[in-house]
């Protein structure tokens, strides 16, 4: 399969590490993939010839065939979260059989995708059995979260592990501090039990890094996961976790939880707790990164932010407001605009597609539906770029640098952006309050707007290595809005996923962007759609996509 | 009086505007100082002769003994605003007499401190004459603040005047929108009816410009009013305004009510909304700036607050926060932590002894009084420092630019200060972050603790040019917590405000301030103390200070 081909991280599985200097990133790339394929258990590897070969593409029934999973862990990892902790509060599954079940699971996922790039099992299924102790002896949950394993993005930090973020010279490094929200996982009863991969500082749209390789996509692995937080997605489509958490800055959640059909929530900056998550920017304010939860479920995503906000994470991080998780009241007959193309880059024929069932389906139940118009969008992403590179990719460069790791291709824009003064920054700054005040009373102006429909992406799922633009996600970024990516119960189909006959692209970006769409490489793959409401209203955002979902079945 | 002589107001109060260029900034500030004095209705004058001369520094019962004012007029100017929207709603005044009375005392105020810089008599008693028309037709008021008279700090936008923010180049250059609040406050039903000086970019501890001079303290005019809400503070103190509403990004509310023994509450960035209002560093978020009320009681804040947070600012301003005005219920016996000395300036002896005799009473009511250590207070002044400077004073330089004005010396900083390159703002950026966790975690350590109370700055208030360091106040735009200053209830002694034997000094800028204090300047002036809460604990901090203030009469 040759996306395996062109990536480092191939090299690993055949164990033929470069040999190369000490301190040199390749090295350390060999070190910490060799290190990380040793921490799977002898007993769950798949022995090379059994693993689906390269023009096996989907591998979503892998883990279920492959006799490494029992009856019982099939039926447990197949569960929802909120299945799982209802099941453990019961007494019906112990922590410890889920914990090892997700284990299990994770390893054969990772094995179809790489989707890991550190292992914790033995000390997550000691944690189990405390979690059980506990329970047997008292009677009684440590929190709403007992016995849920949970899959942590590789820039969560845990005590001991590394948080690689994708570059070479941090992939050795033990963490001395944890993120805060992995502290508030453990005493909500929550297992951390692996971390995922991501790009090379997480500013990929697609999850590739020079250390861990490429996390290719389980519904067709010629696909792209996503990015930043696609190991997380790559993980959760298989079942190798039921629910993760990812971040997002452009798009990082959405994205991959767009590629493989997956529900994630973008919350509002401040929300939910981000404190000590690392970063490739560090410092970088200008657009704030946030966490949020990735699952198969709205349900899920509401056991997730309802607890989190719940355990009133303000108290321990700085950044977080104080504001509990409120009870919301949605209309029966929501307004709903619609964002059919943003004018940047035209959806792909199965979203077009996908927008216009969903819509359909919205009006035949009577809700409000109006057009909405992409006004500052162009300019919202040209602010987002270039506060991106507005270091001039300096905080990238100096980790890259101390072992020698080359740009990727896709971070050229990092490579060759140059610093701006800070009075530069504060211009851009006001030319973006200026924009969120122009929404803002765009969104006032449409009198009782709910929210905004429209793609998460152009695609179905580009193939590797050919994401070209985040424009639909990263328009909310600069806005802060809270925003929803849901599966639309769509699938691509490439018998009627076609362009109309007078299609023209928008520029240069639209046309390359339609030239990879190949309908038959995404045929059968969902297509998701991103719900969005205005800054800080998770609880409505998460109530609406669980009304609407409904509509979809 | 030596504090009109070294300024250039003085010169306009003679009249006598220096001869120069059309475009030069000291052309345009003789032509802004004119057209402001011109703007004094003729029969509001008060003779040369019989204003109060230099040795007269008390000038607070000026007002009521002019002969300007009806006595009806001093019984409205001397109510709180809590009463003044009760009687205007009762149909016992008009809400054209009580702006008719406002901006009569107003135009003595500013003869008396030059505290104005916009008088907008006629607009205000136009749209007073408007709310009566309404309130006589319809029986009811047009919002909770009908009819109350509202002075705003001068970076407050109102379409057709001039916003200088203490710059010449842009004293006459009439503004074309209106700043979100002050939208907001007419559709309250609150009259706008002048608009108050501050100093140079808003960005020095005392209200001084080269435009419209210096405004000086009616308590005593050899004393400065504060800064950067100075011309409010003397307008409030001499009674010329009910409420005020003023900004701060160092202390530039706590610091002029300080000075002046007004009440006033710096509220978390996001609170009460600030879109639009003008900024002499225009898009710097590093510091965010926020506006507040002034006012001569707790009652007259909560007033503002509750009404401005009740009319869902967030569905105006962008950066506002979704967050009701929340009912609270203060502990029988609050748990007070008290800072002494932040370790950088010592409190003059007022200080010192007022927040003595304050602790003494909350301790003999039972409050649970522990101390607060300064840790950290120093590294937040220093990144406080850079961070106002980040821009090289860049933003500053090129308004003073366009019409020649050069810096004035308390500018030094931002005169010699050098840029800052993005990446070099991330790592201070970062640095707080961390400063703000590890207060955080302290606060939490001190179990239970409901605020923080010392000095609000370290004078009960210093001689004109003489304040020299914003410590106390700048730590908390830091951190972004909610603060508030109030009178302690204390007055300034010469007789018995004197050193310890042993004191020694923190350093050379605690020298030059203990050698600046003068207990005959000082004697009998009202002294401040601050107190804070957590971030976005306003109506906490409000009902906190209205419970601690009831002890201390």
């Amino acid at each position: 399969m040759n996306n395996f081909k062109d990536d480092t991280a191939s090299q690993a599985i055949k164990m033929e590490p470069p040999k190369v200097g000490e301190q040199d990133w390749t090295d350390i790339a060999a070190k910490a993939q060799t290190k990380l394929l040793n921490s799977i258990p002898r007993e769950w590897r798949i022995p090379y010839a059994q693993l689906p070969q390269d023009e096996h593409q989907d591998v979503t029934s892998f883990p279920n065939d492959c006799g490494l999973l029992s009856t019982e862990e099939v039926k447990i990892t197949e569960s929802f979260a909120t299945e799982i902790v209802g099941a453990v509060a019961a007494g019906e599954w112990t922590a410890e059989e889920v914990t090892t079940a997700f284990c299990k699971r994770a390893a054969v996922a990772h094995q179809l995708t790489r989707c890991l790039t550190v292992l914790m099992f033995d000390e997550a299924i000691a944690y189990a059995k405390k979690l059980d102790a506990h329970f047997t002896r008292t009677g009684t949950t440590v929190g709403p979260l007992h016995g849920l394993p949970v899959s942590l993005k590789d820039n969560f930090n845990l005590v001991g592990k590394p948080s690689s973020v994708g570059f070479c010279g941090w992939a050795l490094e033990p963490c001395a501090e944890e993120s805060t929200i992995v502290g508030m996982l453990r005493e909500l009863g929550a297992v951390a039990f692996v971390k995922t991969n991501v790009p090379v500082a997480m500013m990929i749209a697609e999850s590739v890094n020079n250390c861990y390789g490429r996390t290719v996509n389980p519904l067709s692995r010629a696909l792209t996961s996503g990015g930043s937080s696609g190991g997380e997605s790559a993980l959760i489509a298989l079942r190798g976790s039921p629910l993760g958490v990812g971040t997002d800055i452009g798009g990082s959640l959405r994205i991959p939880a767009a590629c493989t059909g997956i529900f994630t929530i973008r919350p509002s900056y401040g929300r939910f707790p981000h404190f000590d998550a690392r970063s490739g920017m560090r410092g970088n304010e200008a657009v704030g990164a946030v966490h949020g939860p990735m699952a198969r479920s709205v349900a899920d995503l509401r056991l997730w932010a309802e607890n989190v906000v719940g355990a009133k994470p303000w108290r321990k991080d700085p950044k977080c407001i104080e504001l509990p998780w409120r009870p919301v009241q949605i209309k029966e007959k929501p307004k709903i605009a619609v964002l059919w193309d943003n004018g940047i880059v035209t959806p792909t024929p199965p979203v077009r597609r996908a927008l216009k069932i969903v819509v359909d389906k919205l009006k035949a139940r009577g809700y409000d539906i109006v057009d909405w118009s992409p006004q500052d969008h162009a300019e919202a992403m040209e602010l987002l770029g270039r506060f991106f590179v507005a270091d001039g990719g300096k905080s990238i460069r100096k980790i890259l640098e101390e072992v020698g790791e080359p740009f990727r291709p896709e971070m050229h824009d990092y490579e060759v952006a140059k610093e701006l003064g800070v009075y530069e920054l504060w211009q851009l700054q006001a030319v973006r309050t200026s924009l969120c005040k122009r929404y803002l009373d765009r969104w006032a102006a449409c009198e009782g707007l709910d929210a905004i429909l429209g793609p998460t992406t152009p695609y179905a799922a580009p193939k590797n290595g050919q994401f070209k633009n985040v424009s639909y996600t990263g328009v909310f970024n600069i806005l802060d809005y809270s925003s929803v990516s849901f599966p639309a119960g769509v699938n691509a189909d490439k018998a009627i996923d076609v362009y109309p006959k007078d299609f023209k692209p928008h520029s240069d970006i639209d046309k390359v962007t339609q030239e990879d769409y190949d309908p038959a490489a995404v045929h059968d793959i969902p297509v998701s759609l991103q719900l969005t409401g205005q800054r800080l209203q998770e609880e409505k955002l998460l109530a609406l996509t669980e009304k609407l979902v409904a509509h979809l079945a």
